[in-house]
């Protein structure tokens, strides 16, 4: 017996018959003898329907009544749930965020947990009951107002219940069987991952895999809670985000016995992390360029304070050689393509004073990143990737590394092309007889 | 500068543009210098899609769950409302019934209210904002669970928190323009009230006026609000409900002036209330007749013990005089007709204890009820009510009496005809020239 938080999104509760469809499942949980809590998001496209009707009344809704109209939503999908599981045979009850005692900041819109204390959660289930709690919202204790959590709001509940309630697991439903190695629409060969840990699930979800949010999986980490993404139309198991050592029976292949494996690499894949997680893809950054900066100390610091005062994060950045002869050299940077206009607008401001020639803006471009915990002590992995994409015909325009990961900017239209150019390079694909190398069939 | 509790019901808030509509209305009281809260419904037939929705997934929805999903419906309108003032320039902030202070009993999807603790309505309107409160919700506090109020709870809700905050009025915007001395669907002729008391009223609502429900003029009378009903749609004035006397301005005609007014009656007229409010109806009765009752003491009660052991309010009795013969009599007594089926299944369950031959059942019959606090003390108002109905060929089933009400239940099929009977007998057509003498001209 175990204690277990489920966490169903929109897709999946979006009408009766979804509704009813995961009432049995969950039903099946608790009947399995496991205590179960489960999160659940507004039923499909309710909170665009919210917005809409928001933005048909005013063009600048005040955010605290805007958090009030959204949170209405799963108030729907929480109140159906519970009815449906009680119609199987099983007490459930729903709770508000703040009955669940999801204490936030007060930032209407994106607010932060700074608490959860969910005494009545642990009274339900202590009852035998199912606790049906709403995603995506909480309470500002200052005003007693309700908040909500903003993007991926509704996981990060999940995630943040089950470390409060020390569960055994939080099961994430989604539409898709797990995190993958690389997005099954660009890389049909491409893999389920059975377990991943929470630094490369970091990096996948910072480098545009979109299963899970980055929010949601540092909650996770911090908390050492195991997070099980899977599908909610199969039992199949999804991909476990864990920290903890794979079971044996995991290690699909023997070292010792399979000849076909060079001890030197195998002792890494069975005994470690496998080399390489997967391949994430991301489409959303843009890229600019401040052309004929004075290669003077302190510009480049004073252009990434202008963009930061504009409230917008930077990923890669690039400074060119400088050019003796003129003393000006060129910097780009990456951006989210949401942000593009801020951060220009800001930098034109400041041009008088930081002395840059123009600007260049450009969002036709497309990032890969590799990732993998086992690349850090696996020299050549660089190596293989830049071969990989070279032998596809595709330019590198800008490179940044971690310890687990490295990303590469290409041109928007060459990004398929080479996610499954590195996807194969680095044999993930399923059809591979050496995936084991990489730890493939393992995982 | 006055207190002003406006409630706009679910017609009144039915789309954007409505909303917009209701918010203008709202800020220009608050602008002429008015503190204002508002109470307001579910937009349009949101209530009615949740139930359906709830319909969908179980035959039998427990009734906490209900509750929490049918509050979602105020909970988007108050919020939409909010911002829809807010982008007029004026401050406002919604509020659940809960977060007003609307303390209920724990009987969901019925609740009474038990307490109202404003305190955070009065520091909004302290502040100089317009306060938005969800009507027909409140909550348990010994669960802190959210409770509906039933049919007409947001009218309630709107009288309650203008009894808690002491406001001057309590304005109930609807689709129609006040309480007319009849149903204008019926009767062309008929002519809105301006000014009823709450005893009037109270037996109008009771006798089938729809448009303000008992439970509401209850409250209003027993804490002294003045409930002024009035269109949405236009300015004028609609009717006021209060004790209070008439300003001498509004008795039109003056009667020590007026040579076609008999003194005696232009007394009354002037110096107390008129003699009739109006003419109710009720189409949602049946008649139940138990046929061949043993004619002793004690089998009558039975029968209306055992029909109130099936939770069902019956409202007028008859019984026939007894032929000695058999010494057998006949009961009939009429009741909601949703009630019936319960009703006659368990008159059915006891018929060999109480010993009755057989019952009939009768869904079409019409109750018509001659409603005036001036009636009491006027005699001759039966006889003309039964001359009126005899002379437009109207058949008279049952008759039953209180100090301000004469109801008399008539086939169904000729109720209209019946309703403009009476009304153009008692003079309250809105042409008659002698309509001053039953106080017409002056409400």
């Amino acid at each position: 017996m175990a204690l277990i938080v489920q966490k169903y999104g929109g897709s999946s509760v979006a009408d009766a018959a979804s509704i009813k469809r995961v009432a049995k499942r969950v039903a099946e949980a608790k009947r399995a003898g496991n205590d179960v809590v489960v999160v659940v998001s507004a039923m499909g496209d309710t909170t665009d329907e919210l917005i809409d009707l928001a933005q048909q009344v005013t063009p600048l809704p005040p955010q605290r009544e805007m958090d009030i109209l959204l949170t209405a939503g799963e108030r729907i999908s929480m109140a159906l749930l519970a009815m449906a599981i009680h119609n199987l045979g099983v007490d459930a009850k729903s709770f508000t965020g703040q009955q669940a005692g999801v204490i936030t900041d007060e930032s209407y819109g994106k607010a932060r947990i700074i608490d959860v204390s969910p005494s009545r959660i642990a009274t339900t289930i202590a009852e035998g009951s199912v606790a049906i709690v709403a995603g995506f919202q909480g309470v500002n204790p200052s005003t007693n107002d309700v908040t909500t959590l903003g993007r991926g709001g509704s996981d990060t509940t999940a995630v943040a219940l089950a470390a409060a309630l020390k569960a055994d697991v939080c099961e994430i439903y989604t539409d898709v069987d797990g995190v993958f190695t690389a997005d099954p629409r660009i890389v049909p060969a491409a893999r389920k991952i059975d377990r991943i840990s929470y630094d490369e699930m970091l990096e996948m979800a910072a480098s545009g895999a979109k299963v899970l949010v980055l929010r949601c999986v540092e909650y996770a980490r911090r908390y050492g809670v195991p997070v099980h993404v899977r599908s909610s139309f199969t039992s199949h198991p999804g991909t476990l985000v864990t920290d903890a050592p794979a079971p044996a029976t995991e290690t699909a292949t023997d070292p010792a016995t399979d000849p076909a494996i060079d001890p030197a690499t195998a002792e890494g894949a069975t005994m470690e992390q496998p080399i390489i997680a997967g391949v994430a893809h991301d489409r959303s950054e843009a890229k600019i360029t401040v052309v004929g900066v004075p290669d003077v100390p302190g510009k480049a610091a004073r252009i990434f304070e202008v963009v930061a005062s504009a409230g917008v994060n930077i990923d890669m950045i690039v400074q060119n050689v400088s050019v003796a002869a003129t003393g000006l050299t060129d910097i780009s940077f990456t951006l989210p393509a949401t942000d593009g206009a801020a951060a220009t607008s800001k930098l034109t401001e400041h041009q008088p004073e930081i002395g840059f020639a123009s600007l260049q803006y450009d969002d036709t471009i497309g990032k890969l990143s590799l990732i993998g915990a086992g690349m850090k002590s696996h020299p050549g992995v660089s190596a293989r990737l830049f071969a990989a994409l070279s032998e596809a015909g595709i330019n590198i325009e800008m490179i940044s590394t971690s310890e687990i990961r490295i990303s590469v900017v290409t041109r928007a239209d060459s990004l398929d092309e080479a996610v499954r150019a590195v996807h194969t390079a680095f044999e993930l694909d399923s059809e591979s007889d050496e995936a084991v190398v990489y730890g493939g069939t393992g995982r």
